[in-house]
């Protein structure tokens, strides 16, 4: 394995580059992955990008190191590198949507999506105009709210909380709402490079 | 106050009426208020609705018949007539929006708001179209999932289910979507006429 590999994360609206240990970011709907000339390592969970990459020959999909007796066939490629970065914990992944997954003894035991926070302040706004506020990360989460804001606040970030708390496990921010989301949950490891570093473990294990 | 009185419950997407004790229901988009020409002592949370029959002389709004100061200004007025229902306990009202709100001793304690059934599915949909799945109601909630319907289920579910079971409450359920929730809450009480037993009520003390 080369030093200076690029590594590419590709979600729903972004692709992450890490290249040199410095991380670029590219948006999904702007960037022509053709004007790149450099080998790159991928996962992607865009079946639209999917479908513009896979004629290129320098972009290469791991999805083929993935050890897939471990996962289930339709789990997100993104989820499943993360849980190759740790060995146990809770690993929430704050992007479009926000995975939930939980890995015992380096074995991926089951988790859950949630919508990202972007989405749901626009599910609420969709809902009625009198249900759009910004959401409150100073919320007091052992208090039920008493206004409007709290109210959505706490409909949002207290549900994920009570569940995600129930687990009694290291917790692992990564994405892009890994910082916003560490006021929630302030014992967590925020590691931005999470999901390259099970690029990395997954290729040096089995690619 | 009269015995035959036609109550009615405006949420986003439709009228409730509530007349000799048989419920019927209007669609928002289609029913017109006008046409209407008997008394009706309604409540609504629809600011387009609200428009529209503030002109009739012959619908009356239970707003004024609030205790104000048990509440705070922007709360929906379903859900405060919901809370004047019971003495003690955790409402959900799963319509459009999903309200869950604590009573202790007939006193509001606070509450939250979640998006609908519809709305959260609808959501996970416009992330990916990989996430568009329905919802399994039957989902084990206490094994973290292995499939992507029910890592959604779970999402939507789970997380809800987790911060009300936290309360220790006596749930009621009310709303559209009560009866599939109840599959989720087996010891609540199902009772769809809640907000017309609080209209009465606050009636009764108040106007």
């Amino acid at each position: 394995m080369e030093d200076h590999l690029i590594l590419c994360d590709i979600g729903n609206t972004s692709y992450h580059f890490l290249k040199d240990e410095r991380a670029t970011k590219e948006h999904v709907a702007t960037f022509d992955p053709s004007t790149f000339k450099e080998e790159v390592y991928y996962i992607s969970v865009n079946p639209h990008v999917d479908t513009l990459i896979e004629q290129l020959d320098n972009w290469h999909d791991l999805r083929e190191c993935i050890a897939w007796p471990n996962y289930y066939g339709t789990m997100g490629v993104d989820r499943i590198v993360a849980c190759e970065a740790i060995e146990n914990g809770l690993i929430i992944d704050a992007g479009s949507a926000i995975t939930v997954d939980l890995v015992v003894n380096g074995v991926f035991e089951g988790g859950f999506i949630y919508p990202g926070l972007d989405a749901m302040q626009a599910t609420y706004r969709n809902i009625s105009s009198r249900l759009d506020y910004s959401l409150n990360f100073e919320l007091d989460l052992d208090k039920m709210p008493q206004n409007s804001r709290d109210a959505i606040s706490y409909g949002v970030l207290r549900t994920l909380y009570s569940e995600v708390m129930r687990h009694n496990q290291q917790i692992y921010l990564t994405g892009g709402n890994a910082k916003v989301l560490s006021q929630l949950f302030p014992t967590a490891i925020v590691d931005e490079h999470l999901l390259f570093k099970g690029m990395k473990k997954m290729m040096e294990k089995r690619c």
